[in-house]
């Protein structure tokens, strides 16, 4: 049974150090065509870190983030039609978009002006915010919930939810196929699932990193290659090694877009995949872009029948996210928070443990 | 016969108002590749603008630029397999590149690191400087010099070699087929010819410029629809209307390019073609390319197959650049540069009447 109350755990005032605290909250109305979800795991994402920080703006509080969610469909509209209750469903970053616009009738509601985040986000109809995965149930628009393969465990298919997907949809618009040579910048959450669904398309794939510390882990996840930005010549020694680059890295100063993006082989693809604080720009000269014929470009998560293709993708090559689980409660919330701040996990942190702590009536 | 000293007419200075002045000057010397030219016509390039007044940097004087050049080939170094005397040849931008590096065995000489241009070029082995093709006579190695298909007059031929394979290319790189959505920023040398090539593939192309005052022209040159970007509220009336856009604008604070790019559908390549004063800079927020999931390119003229493909398929679809020709001498290419200057050109002078100017022997 789902409650008209729905319990989280979430913010309650942007601090520094972010403390998670217990709430509940009233769901968007359920519409015709909306699926309860019973949560059972969700990633910690590097989104939800900086939404707990106000990095892309402080809009409403509470507000619980999460949106690597796995869980069973316990209750369903009445025009719902690609699940029936028992499913097991995963939801990414986005839980609705106008499904009118332009982008929307072309397969490509992820681009849509109106969408909907899983949390941080607004119902422009109704004006009701989301709320994440940290929480018993989510409430979402059946178009973004997504049927798990059976092979996939759901602690390792909830990072795929938004980590994989957006790691993933780069090597597709790149068309990332066998002997491609695709680097990956930020070795990470995101980076390491790019690296195993790159290297499971047949890539030759370099790891690109500030420094050594990450060599021994980035051969463990199968690199071919492995470059430190901090190896003297290195834009020189490794020029045109690579036909395209995700940087999975927060920050466009500290990387420094025009360093790495030199790698590049003329006609070579940047493509970034996360953005830094609001306040941050990319500032590029015209001539380094032409002179290369590079290309930089964004890309978010990904539409729907690509996450749907990603799943079973994930599925038929056993990728296999590197996580670590840790039960939901306040106390485990911020000391997951702390780790993720210090880079302190080796790749994602995933909730369990939900039964235990929302006390179903 | 060609002398050993070549006559040309360019600057002697680098002034606010450049004066054409006659002068001499002596080649590189002959090497086994090269071929030498005689000259019966060339374009005037935005570039040409760009290099006498020094925006690309003040480099060595006398300068002499012009590169769309159409004429003879008068003499063939021993190595010469493509050419023999008497063909009809164009020359654009470049005229060498290393021979030896990823790029130049990877068919992309045009984004070499180690090129020479046609005009303010450098060969690194002996430091001599390049003069382009406002001159009697020019060397180049033949894998630079391209046969002109037989149905394509010279006059008409000259703005293919820079201005058209610079608006060709990208929309190769784009993928532009029937159907595809092209803007094309900039109604002037290369942005017409880039709308005669985008409708010659099929594409359904739309003008983009500043104000109405094109727009007849515009329409004259075959182009679906017209965009000013002067109309209130442009930008939402036409969003997601483009799939690709060339911008062959020369600056970017000017246009902005995020007011234009926003008109493109999720997934849009944006892709400029010419470089703006070298202090100036893009500077771009993250969000708006990643939420979009715009890429941003550049690209600089072509490669040689692509060079080759482009003249075959001017002459098969029957692309003619509209010219205005000019017989070239000192008091004449002082007008021209005035007119580009104020933009009274519809839409490329090309120099003719060498044969009258550079007396032969």
């Amino acid at each position: 049974m789902t409650a008209e109350q729905f319990h989280a755990i979430g913010i309650q005032s942007y601090d520094k150090e972010p403390v998670p605290k217990a709430f509940t909250y009233t769901p968007q109305q359920q519409r015709p065509y909306d699926v309860d979800i019973e949560i059972e795991a969700c990633g910690i994402c590097g989104s939800d870190m900086h939404a707990i920080k106000g990095n892309w703006g402080k809009h409403y509080l509470p507000l619980a983030v999460g949106h690597e969610i796995i869980g069973k469909v316990v209750k369903v509209g009445s025009a719902v039609q690609r699940f029936k209750l028992g499913d097991r469903v995963g939801v990414g970053a986005q839980c609705d978009s106008c499904g009118s616009c332009h982008r929307c009738d072309h397969h490509k509601p992820n681009n849509c002006r109106k969408q909907v985040g899983t949390y941080q986000g607004v119902y422009p109809e109704t004006g009701v915010t989301t709320q994440g995965g940290y929480a018993d149930y989510v409430r979402v628009n059946e178009k973004f919930a997504f049927k798990i393969p059976d092979n996939l465990e759901s602690n390792i298919a909830a990072p795929l939810l938004c980590g994989g997907i957006t790691g993933f949809k780069p090597l597709l618009t790149a068309g990332v196929k066998k002997g491609t040579r695709v680097g990956v910048v930020g070795i990470g959450g995101i980076g390491h699932m790019t690296i195993l669904f790159a290297k499971a398309m047949g890539a030759e794939v370099t790891a690109i990193s500030r420094n050594d510390s990450k060599k021994a882990i980035a051969e463990k996840l199968g690199v071919d290659h492995y470059i430190s930005t901090s190896e003297e010549g290195y834009a020189e020694k490794y020029a045109d090694s690579l036909d395209v680059i995700v940087n999975t890295g927060n920050s466009f100063s500290e990387n420094g877009v025009s360093g790495v993006a030199s790698l590049m082989d003329a006609g070579g693809q940047f493509i970034f995949i996360t953005a830094p604080p609001v306040t941050e720009k990319i500032e590029l000269a015209p001539f380094f872009l032409l002179m290369n014929s590079y290309s930089i470009a964004g890309s978010v998560i990904g539409s729907p029948s690509e996450i749907e293709y990603m799943l079973q993708f994930a599925a038929d090559h056993q990728i296999k996210p590197w996580v670590e689980t840790i039960d939901i409660n306040e106390e485990n919330v911020k000391t997951a928070w702390e780790r993720m701040e210090k880079g302190d996990v080796k790749f994602r942190f995933v909730l369990t443990g939900y039964d235990k702590y929302f006390k179903k009536d």
